[in-house]
């Protein structure tokens, strides 16, 4: 599927934002992630879980009024219940006594920044070590995050938004911004990858404009023209920062004082819903002129605008490709290198999962029943039926 | 098709209701039954008629401003016209003559209760011995029905709705009934089948509480426990009665007076429309409090509650077998011995249908084209064109 | 698909109307034509653009928000433009240079009368002279066109549009029009081919009625039956035109006075949009009172009210083929004749583009890919990856 080679078009055996930590309460809710069912709640210690959203009994929505109690989490249409955490079902209130060895499906979840982090693939090789600290996100103590996008579900496949990020060419016609676009496109580009990360710096040479008076207020205005990278990085195959033109150095001043010319770091974060659709959740976060509230709003409002183009052109391509076809060819040019590169990192990763048994075990373990070794749990008829 | 085993769904040689009388007029309306459009009118002898829906000149919907005159319907395209009972094509504006012997498909239909009985099946296996009678039924002249529940399409299989009212331990979660729920629990199960019925009882020993406020008064409380029988009986594959505990024998008193402790039915009537919906319709009728209008809006109002509950569930269940696949398996509990048994008998009725060669030439029938034996009406160029 | 005998459904290589020329402006806007999406624009020359509406570089509908530069078309996601008459690639404005040799399809267009006419086949064997004069079209100085009917995209595949106005015979019913409804069916019918045209004539005997009230003024009633001619002419596929009944000799009186008693055409424009939905667009024009406005605001009035009429029908027999398949056989009759002609004059059409080498070329040509060869526009990575 486009735009990959083959019908694998996820990487799961990673770190993804299911949501965001503030929208995970006691009322249990469900969303779809990578074309699975999640109910995400808040138990009563305060842990966040994440599991799969189908009752095993009956096939009802665990998130449709589902009530937390204590750890668990009971389903609404005959009460069976789930430890939240390890997934074992603790109570049928029609049997005499729960089932022996039960286990709903749980995702390994982690609260970390603003964000909930849930791991789609296999859960044996979920390692906590390989999700990216808050210092490499840019959300530590040394910057302000503004307040959080609202999350929004994006009827388009994720790559659509990823390689939207990798060729910045587009801010000049989709964003119609002001922006020398010269700058953009003469600037020498450099890749670099790590197992880690792929990360994209454009150095640039950069003349004062409107985006900098709002950034580092008119009063800051210099003359010459100041050196600055632009740069992108992908965290994990859902999770791309980009940093505005922060200067560095200023042409017949010298280097920037960094308290005036701080960093802002945009935060995209795609989770893929079903193959068609997308969770787009963000925020900005920056180093400086952090006590300005206002700034951090204007910030978010400005984003908002912007993210707002870059949806409306997803779900445009989507929408095209549902109707007219996959492109038969792409007219690629060099400011689409970085989405090249991102295109075919992504492509190894899933052919990886496609081909090794660790990965084949752990699509196996995507099915909620594949752990019913032993599923009667009743006296009388009860059995498991296969349907 | 879940829950069945193959992919046929229906057992087509029963009698179904297709709609309220009260809602046949000479306005003629559309509902499909089984996948297939049925257009029910009455004629001008206040016959309910139901032919099947598409006119076979081109195919338009005979109940879109289609016109009963007498006992026949004429098609609002070019006036095609075709006798009501019998389905022979009386008129065709446009030729010189009727076609001899062209038939419409009609299908058998009775008037009984507040119910128009279709038969979907092979009309020469309908038998209105099979209807159910209205003694049967719990709605004969000892009962007083409340006023009929609004039709509604339900997004859901028949068998969710079916299986549902199987199973009332659900009642004290979806339904947040403060019932005694062990009650139901520990209460004996005995089920019987016949060709006619399938009947499941529970002895239970029932407590004075809210409900019975609500059915039999407070000034009729008692302080024991009573001896009663929850009932369900599934009449027709689409057509289920149950009944509140109605008390017959109260602990420390004797046999209850049934003038006070009248018998209470609820009716759950479900037609599939396709193999995703279903029309629901429904009823309560009792024997006691007959002439209390305002006691029969009340249960109406009560029963539209705990069924909009009950239709919440079925279509998210529906929704998510469509999103995300059947139930790979599921985990039965003794609870689910009822819906265990109707499933089967369900799947015995369906599997006889389909190889057996009598309802093979049924489903032959089904095929409103199947008639037409001699297609050509007119003189010059006019035939019958396969397309 | 019905009601053609295989999957091929569209006549390519002929004149249709893409749009009025009154909707094409500089600002582009995207419309489907036989499953392909198409933008059309009006360049600074004032001549109209149709091109394939995705951007080869990254799919964006190039109309949405695109912006015409000249004679081009500039995308709006990263600035690819194009020419508008040639498809030439122009410019990129992230590579140095444009491509060499890149041509987006284009569609050779004519603006004749009110309309945009546009080839959707083999360029090469787009022939203006097959496009119908404005003479042939009653379109011409000696007409006066009311104000054109708002175009509609009718959720029904255009042959049931095509059919409909074959077969008079339903004015009495659809329409419930108050005609003699005898003198259409017992008027003797003549049927000729040629290659440009299928035209049928019947030759009526009309009584004044209302409808002449308002076509002539009540003052010219006249009292004997008049003879006219009920003329349909199908100029392309998509273009029919049909005339009232307008007295050409009377009873008792003579010849017409042609001044009084002036021809009026209806003009139904059937372009399909996809397999399932079709583009309506339409007007009248007149021979007579042609200066009267008021009159042919009423004739825009009544013909809207019609045509709602006919759209309703077309939609609720295309919803109904979707849900429950096929007509298996149709009842034909008399009056049927001429759809049963239009039905075999297109079907052999659309064998012959199927079957030649012409016509396969044609095909080849819609793919907007086909004429990639030298996809390569950039330096370093940019390649035209195929999907």
């Amino acid at each position: 599927m486009y735009p990959f080679r083959a019908e694998s078009v996820y990487v799961r055996n990673a770190w993804y934002v299911g949501c965001l930590a503030q929208e995970v309460s006691d009322t249990p809710f469900e969303r779809v992630i990578m074309d699975k069912p999640v109910v995400f709640f808040r138990t009563a210690s305060g842990k966040v879980a994440a599991m799969h959203g189908l009752c095993p009994h009956r096939y009802y929505p665990l998130a449709l009024h589902g009530k937390v109690i204590g750890e668990t989490l009971q389903c609404n249409y005959h009460g069976y219940t789930f430890d939240g955490h390890s997934g074992l079902c603790v109570r049928i209130p029609s049997a005499p006594k729960a089932p022996r060895n039960f286990h709903q499906r749980v995702y390994p979840v982690v609260e970390r920044g603003p964000w909930v982090w849930i791991w789609p693939g296999d859960p044996a090789l979920a390692d906590e070590s390989k999700l990216p600290t808050l210092e490499e996100l840019h959300l530590d103590a040394r910057f302000m995050a503004s307040p959080l996008l609202k999350p929004v579900l994006v009827k388009a496949r994720y790559m659509l938004g990823l390689e939207n990020l990798m060729d910045l060419t587009h801010i000049g016609f989709l964003h119609a911004a002001s922006v020398d676009f010269e700058e953009i496109v003469q600037a020498p580009l450099s890749i670099s990858e790590t197992d880690a990360q792929l990360r994209i710096v454009r150095k640039m040479r950069t003349s004062w404009g409107m985006v900098q008076d709002v950034l580092y207020k008119p009063e800051n205005r210099f003359a010459g023209k100041s050196e600055s990278d632009s740069e992108t990085i992908v965290h994990t195959p859902g999770y791309v920062t980009n940093t505005s033109s922060t200067p560095r150095e200023i042409e017949g001043v010298g280097p920037a004082d960094p308290s005036v010319f701080g960093e802002l770091w945009f935060h995209h974060v795609l989770t893929p819903a079903t193959r068609h659709s997308t969770h787009y959740f963000g925020t900005q976060s920056r180093s400086h002129r952090r006590e300005e509230t206002a700034f951090g709003e204007l910030l978010h409002h400005i984003d908002t605008e912007i993210r707002s183009q870059d949806i409306e052109a997803m779900e445009a391509i989507e929408q095209r490709i549902q109707q007219f076809g996959e492109p038969p060819v792409e007219l690629m040019t060099k400011s689409d290198t970085a989405a090249g590169r991102l295109r075919r990192r992504l492509q190894r990763m899933i052919d990886l999962e496609v081909s090794s048994s660790t990965a084949a075990a752990g699509t196996e373990a995507l099915n909620p029943a594949a752990k019913l070794a032993e599923p009667a749990v009743g006296p009388e008829e009860a059995a498991a039926q296969s349907a």
